[in-house]
């Protein structure tokens, strides 16, 4: 028989859901992320389900499990989040039963629940460019940096908040972080803390289209893509910013390498795809001069998903 | 039956032997490490194994199996040492199959090597403080500043050269490492870059009990002795490069603490042991506010075994 099960990464701003029969993705959708609270957004999940699954011809009653990476703090025995900045009805302290209001949308079918980076570098590692290496780390560069391990071959976890490279102290006293501490990767790596970095120089008299293209594309943040862009135009604030954010993920990856002489690094996320190849080489050109066995680096990689890897590795994990 | 190993820790001064039954202590030997080259440093391993089995009233004969901790780098598998800067016999590139060499002077027992540092944290870890806990980071500052992990409830070793969190960069541009590259922890933390700072200071003329007190002990280094000593008398040249190795260990624990949501934290090594308790308590101060999750921050300890733990792990290391 069949196994269907759909993973779903849910994010600040849309909602990815994958349909998943016997290991391959068979069906997808996307939708926005309501910002109108929890019930608005759990509907939104059922929905991208309900249609991912429509895709492979199977419904509900065909779904063997629910799989979703979501950002913020997640308890997974109990299947909760809460303190997700982005995720409107999940900001506060309270702990949200997030898995059991998906399943209750959703024919009561079984539903896991983790953080949305370890999600994601679960669905690279079974099934995606991490599939022969039992050391791995993945680096998610989006609006901030996030990571998620895989060591001696399994998923790891700690305490429960492991993975945070994105508050690895490369430079004391520098760039204020999301965090309101200073000097860490994602001052200088993490798209919020570019654009806000952006700003300050702009004020201070700094040329650049950044902004510009912004308005032509009647959005209110600097989206990867703009970045991108600008880059492209050979904009010199927007070098400047990636300049650093290479050298900041050199530093924490050649850090990080020589703690735990890994096999493989991917660096993914919103701006990691959307710089890809080049930039992740350019990643490993700056890290490979401070590796303490620099004979042995760690293969780079991209995400084979792209953007799916989210959702495929919530149907892993639904399988598990 | 009684089970029977030794354990022994081979470092650059001294080789430490304990001998365990039934997975106590039950003797041990320490002799100085011959400067003359790998031969005669075997015998003296064999020596060192002999003298700790004698105390238990044992001889060879009644010996299941040894393990080594040696530093440099080592293959476990062939049983192979190279690359070790301090151990006379194995600084060259070529592997020294050191594990043969041992077997043959005692008894042609079974012998096993791992990494020095791995070696101490696997004692700490199955007999000594950190035997509560599946997470866990050693930091060993002595001479250098190497580390040891267990994570998920397993030794890490990753392609192999895992655990050199002396290389952590915590402030580019900074003070020279041993490696040659610039402002890793062990720059700041280590005894022997601690010393290089100190000897470069008093040529810029600034004022230290240190030389002296090395001097009027007929020695030629500054041990961790002579540190504790000058800080104990409130010099103040060792009190500002003391501070400096705090603050540094504590940039690199927050670090890697925001990564891997560790449980507990052991800092052992020659220094580390010698300045104790306060010392640690001054690194876990120095961490706590760089903390990600700062309400759970990890368990910060020092070495049940001291300077034995390197032997113990050994005997560990030779059961498993």
């Amino acid at each position: 028989m069949d196994v269907i099960t759909v993973g779903v990464d849910i994010g600040g701003t849309k909602i990815q859901a994958a349909a998943v029969r016997n290991g391959s993705v068979a069906g997808s959708h996307r939708v926005s992320t309501p910002q109108t609270g929890a019930n608005d957004l759990v509907a939104a999940v059922g929905d991208a389900i309900t249609k991912s699954l429509a895709e492979t011809g199977a419904d509900v009653e065909d779904l063997s499990a629910i799989g979703i990476g979501v950002p913020g703090a997640v308890d997974t025995a109990a299947g909760t989040v809460s303190n997700s900045p982005n995720l409107p009805g999940f900001q506060g302290a309270d702990p949200i039963p997030l898995a059991k209001m998906v399943s209750a949308v959703a024919g009561d079918v079984a539903v896991k629940l983790d953080n949305d980076v370890r999600v994601a570098i679960l669905g690279e590692w079974k099934r995606g460019a991490g599939r022969p290496y039992r050391n791995l780390l993945g680096v998610w560069v989006g609006t901030g940096v996030g990571g998620g391990l895989v060591l001696n071959g399994e998923l790891y976890g700690g305490t429960g908040a492991a993975g945070e490279i994105g508050h690895t102290n490369i430079k004391p006293g520098g760039r204020v972080c999301s965090d309101g501490r200073k000097g860490h990767l994602e001052a200088y790596a993490g798209r919020g803390r570019i654009e806000a970095e952006a700003r300050e120089r702009v004020k201070d008299g700094q040329k650049t289209i950044l902004f510009e293209l912004m308005e032509k594309k009647g959005r209110t943040r600097l989206s990867s893509g703009i970045i991108a862009t600008a880059l492209e135009r050979g904009d010199k604030l927007a070098e400047e910013l990636i300049d650093d954010a290479v050298w900041a993920l050199g530093v924490a990856c050649a850090s990080v390498q020589n703690l735990l002489a890994l096999e493989a690094i991917i660096i993914g996320g919103g701006l990691g795809d959307r710089l890809g190849e080049p930039f992740v080489d350019r990643v490993a050109r700056q890290m490979r001069p401070q590796l303490f066995v620099p004979e042995a680096p760690p293969v780079m990689l991209t995400p084979a998903f792209g953007d799916l890897s989210g959702a495929v590795g919530g149907a892993v994990l639904a399988e598990s």
